[in-house]
C-alpha cells in the first residue's frame, strides 16, 4: 500500500492507483472517511448531509465491479463530496439556506451526472455560504464552517465545507463553485489546490446560480494533478448550458498515464511567469510577499523566466464591474427571498439590499465592457508573460471573530479585501489556480494564484504541478487533534 | 422579356431570370432604378445616400461577367438597397443620425459581406428612424420618410426608407432590421412582404445594435419568394454573432429551381392555421377584420384548416418585457449620446429618457422570463396550430400629422399601438412574415402577419407563397404619379 499507513493521507490519483492494485477497497476508503467525518464534523461543520448508507452501498457495488473486472469510470470507487448546490435526481440542493427546502429541482446537474458516470462515490453534501453569496464561510443558518488549520479562523467561502472536508482528509476531493473566488479562496485558506476554469469550460446546468454571467464550477483537491483529473471529467460542451457551446470546452487530463511528460530538471523551460506591478501586489504584508518571492525563485529554478508585468490601470474598474454583475443577477434571482420575515441570513440580506438601487444601465455597461476588458487584459498582460503569479488572498487568514458579515457597513470592506484578487478572473472569464505556497505567521496556509489566458488550464496545471513536484506545501496536513482539543464544544455543526 | 414593359415591375426572382435569359442587363436595371430614385426621392425621402457611380460600375462588371460566363452568386447583377445601419468596409453607417459621422466601424457587417458575395449591386443606403428607435418612419434629423401609397401617411419604421424604396419600385429588395417590428411594420404599411427571422438565424455582426437581445435582420421584398431567397443568402452561423452559433442557422431556399413543389390545388393541405382569440384580435376595426376573414377563407380554399386558438393571457406582460429589454439596452448603448446639446432627435431623446429609472432587476427579470415564455407560447399555441394569422398593425395607416413623436406623453400610446402586435415575436424569438392582404378604406395597404415556431421560416414561406399564388395584393403598385402631383414641394428629402 501507500508509504503512509493512513489511506486518507493519499491523493485522489494515488488512491485510484491503490484501488487498481488491490491495496485498498472502496469500502475501506468510505469507512475511513465516515470515521473521519464523525470525528471532526462537530468542530469543522464541513458537511451538510452525510449519506453514509448510500455511500457504503455504492462502495460495495464498486468493489464488486472491480472484483468482476467490470469497473469503469476514471474515478471508480473514490469517495468525494459535493457542495450543497448541485441538484440531484429529483432532489433540490439546500444551497446553504432553509428557503429551498422541499423544492423540486429544475434539472439534475450535469456535473453530478458526470461525477456519477465516472464512478465516484459521493459521501454527501458540504456546507456553504447561503446561496454562495459570501467569501468567508460563515452562515448564520447552517452554522459557520471552521478552518481545519485553526478552528478560530474562517474557512473561506463560499465553498467552505468542501474546503474543510478535503483539508481534514475526510474526502479525497470536493466540487465547489467560483463566482468571485468561491473555489480559490477556501482552497487558499485551507491549504488546498483549487481550480477555477475558463468561463464556459464546465456546464452549470442544474447547479444553483448566483450570477449566471460569472459562475463557474471547479474542484478543490489535495494537489494540482487531482484538480486536472477532475476538470477533465467535468469539462465539455453541454446543450443545457449555452456558455459551454461556443468554445473548446473539453479538457484532456495532462497527467494521464502515457500523456504526462517525463521528469525533467527544467520542466518550465521556455515559460514566462509574470509578477504583477500594480493591483495584485498591493496590501500584501512583508511575510507573504517573501513567500511569493520564494515561489518565483523556485519556479525560476525549474526553468521559468520571471518577469515584472505592469497591470492595466482598469483593474479596479473591472473588479467593480464584476461586483455589479453579481449585484444585478443575485438580486434578480433572490428578490422574492427578501420578503419580510423570510429566513434569510443577515449576511445575504445585507448583500442583496446593496442591489436595490442598481440601474439597468450600470448592469449593462458592466456586461458590455467584458469583451474589451478581456481583450485589453490579454493584450497587455499575456503578450508579456504566459502565466501571472499573484496571491489568492493578500494577507493572513482572518479570525471568525474579526469578520463582520452581519450586513452592516463594515461588511463590504471585509468582502472586498477577500475577493479583490480573485474576482477579476471571473469578470475576465480567465482560468485561475490557487495552491499553497507557505505558511502565514499565524500558522495557517498562504496561497498563490496562477492566472492564464482563456482555455489555458493545461498551462496552469503544468506550472502548478512543477511547483508541487519541487515543494511540499500541498502535502502538509492540518493539526486536527489540536483543533479538537481546543474547540471541544462547538454550538453548531452537528449533523 | 417580362409581360410588363417596365423592368422595375418585376420581382427580384423574375429579374434574375430576365438577366439569365439576356432579356435585360444589370446596367439597364441600375439605370432604371436611378431614374426612379431621382423621380421620387424628393417626395418619399427613401434614400440616405445613392451610390450611382459605384452601382453603375458594379453593374457593368456584372454584365461583363455574365457575358464571359463567369457570373456567380445567386443575386448576380440585381440592384438592391441597404438600410443605413450596416457598417461597410472601413465606413460607418449613418444610423439615421448625425452623431455617428466620421466614426470608424468596428466590423464590416456580415450581411453586407453575404450580399456582396451573392453578387447583388447595392444602390445605396436607405433612411431610417434615428438609431432604429421608432416605428413610424419619422426622423427630425434626416427628414420623414413618406408612404408611396399616400405621402401624407407615415411609411412605418424603423426600416422606413427600405420599405419606401422597394414599394416605389426603385429597388428590387432592401434589407432592414426588426427589433419590435421594424421590418414588418414598414413592409405592412407600404404593401410589401417583410420577413423577421428567428432570433439567431441571421448574424448581426457589424450591424448597428438597438437591443442586442431582440435585434434581427430581414428582407423587405415584393413577394414571399423573394424574401425566402434573400433569407437563404443572409442566414447561417457566424462566429462574430454568438446568437447564431447554437442553432440550426442555415436556411435553404424553398423555392429554388428543382426544389419548389409543383402546382397543387391544395398546397396547404394538412396545415392548421390559427386565428387568435385574445390580444392579437383586439382593436382591429371591422373593415380590417373582414380582410383577415377573407384571407383565412382563401387559405382554407387552399387546403388549410382554420382554427380558433386562445392566446396566453401573459401576452401583454411579454410585450412589456420586450419593451423593458429595449429600454435597458438602447439606453446602455446611447446614454452618452444624450449629452446636453447633442444633435439627438426629440423622438430618440424622449424614448431614451424613459429608460432613466429602469432597474437592473426589471431588466433581468424580463431577460430571464424569455425562456419560459417561449416554451409557454409554443406549448399553448403551436400545439393547436402550425401557423398563427393576425394583423401586423391593427388599424389603417396613420397620417404623418396624426402622429406625435416629439417625445411627449402622447408618444408612448402611438408607439404601443404600432408595435403591440409585432413586438411579441421579438421577445419570443419567433419568425414572422408580414404580407399585404387587402386595402384599408383610406387607400393604403393592410397586411396580415404569420407567426411560426422557432426555425420554421420555411413553413411561413409555404403559407405566404400559397396565398400570393392565389391573390394579387402583393402585385399592386402605389399610385406614385398622384403622389408626386400632390406633394410637389417637400421641405426635406433631397439627397
Amino acid at each position: 500500500m501507500s508509504p503512509s499507513s493512513d489511506p486518507l493521507a493519499r491523493s485522489l490519483r494515488e488512491t485510484l492507483a491503490d484501488l487498481a492494485e488491490g491495496q485498498t477497497t472502496s469500502r475501506q476508503l468510505v469507512e475511513a472517511c465516515l470515521t473521519r467525518i464523525e470525528q471532526f464534523q462537530p468542530v469543522l461543520n464541513a458537511f451538510r448531509e452525510v449519506h453514509a448508507a448510500e455511500a457504503l452501498a455504492a462502495a460495495d457495488k464498486c468493489d464488486r465491479e472491480r472484483a468482476s473486472g467490470t469497473a469503469t469510470g476514471r474515478l471508480h470507487g473514490v469517495p468525494i463530496a459535493m457542495k450543497d448546490m448541485f441538484h440531484g435526481d429529483g432532489e433540490s440542493a439546500g444551497c446553504g439556506s432553509v428557503l429551498r427546502a422541499g423544492r423540486v429541482p429544475p434539472l439534475t446537474s450535469t456535473v453530478r451526472q458526470r461525477i456519477d458516470a465516472a464512478g465516484a462515490v459521493v459521501l454527501g453534501t458540504t456546507n456553504m455560504t447561503e446561496f454562495a453569496y459570501g467569501p468567508t464561510g460563515q452562515n448564520a443558518i447552517t452554522g459557520d464552517v471552521r478552518n481545519p488549520w485553526d478552528p478560530a479562523c474562517i474557512s473561506g467561502g463560499s465553498s467552505s465545507g468542501s474546503a474543510a472536508a478535503v483539508a481534514a482528509r475526510a474526502s479525497f476531493a470536493a466540487l465547489g463553485s467560483d463566482t468571485a473566488g468561491s473555489v480559490r479562496t477556501p482552497a487558499a485558506l485551507c491549504g488546498l489546490t483549487g481550480l477555477k476554469p475558463t468561463h464556459g469550460r464546465v456546464s452549470r446546468a442544474g447547479a444553483m446560480p448566483l450570477s449566471f454571467s460569472l459562475d463557474t464550477i471547479g474542484p478543490l483537491t489535495r494537489d494540482v494533478a487531482d484538480s486536472a483529473l477532475l476538470l477533465s471529467i467535468l469539462a465539455g460542451p453541454d446543450r443545457r448550458d449555452p456558455a459551454t457551446l461556443t468554445a473548446p470546452g473539453a479538457f484532456e487530463d495532462p497527467f494521464a498515464e502515457g500523456t504526462a511528460p517525463g521528469r525533467s530538471d527544467a520542466p518550465l523551460a521556455g515559460l514566462r511567469i509574470g509578477r504583477p506591478l500594480g493591483y495584485f501586489d498591493e496590501d500584501v504584508p512583508a511575510h507573504e510577499a517573501a513567500l511569493l518571492d520564494q515561489t518565483a525563485e523556485l519556479l525560476a529554478s525549474l526553468g521559468a523566466t520571471i518577469l515584472s508585468v505592469p497591470m492595466p490601470e482598469q483593474l479596479p474598474l473591472w473588479n467593480s464591474a464584476g461586483n455589479i454583475l453579481v449585484w444585478g443577477e443575485a438580486f434578480a434571482l433572490h428578490a422574492a427571498d427578501m420578503a419580510e420575515g423570510s429566513a434569510l441570513s443577515p449576511q445575504t440580506r445585507g448583500r442583496l439590499e446593496m442591489s436595490l438601487a442598481l440601474g439597468a444601465r450600470d448592469y449593462l455597461d458592466a456586461q458590455r465592457g467584458r469583451g474589451s476588458a478581456v481583450r485589453d487584459f490579454c493584450a497587455r498582460v499575456f503578450s508579456r508573460c504566459d502565466v501571472l503569479l499573484c496571491p489568492t488572498v493578500p494577507g493572513p487568514t482572518p479570525l471568525l471573530s474579526e469578520v463582520d458579515v452581519s450586513g452592516g457597513s463594515a461588511m463590504m470592506k471585509v468582502l472586498d479585501g477577500l475577493t479583490r484578487l480573485t474576482r477579476p478572473a471571473n469578470y475576465l472569464g480567465l482560468p485561475a489556480l490557487s495552491l499553497p505556497i507557505g505558511m502565514s505567521r499565524s500558522g495557517t496556509p498562504f496561497s498563490g494564484q496562477l492566472i492564464a489566458p482563456p482555455w489555458c488550464e493545461a498551462r496552469l496545471c503544468r506550472v502548478g504541478a512543477a511547483f508541487q513536484g519541487a515543494s511540499s506545501w500541498h502535502r502538509m496536513a492540518p493539526p486536527l487533534d489540536q483543533a479538537v482539543a481546543a474547540h471541544p464544544n462547538p454550538k453548531k455543526g452537528t449533523l
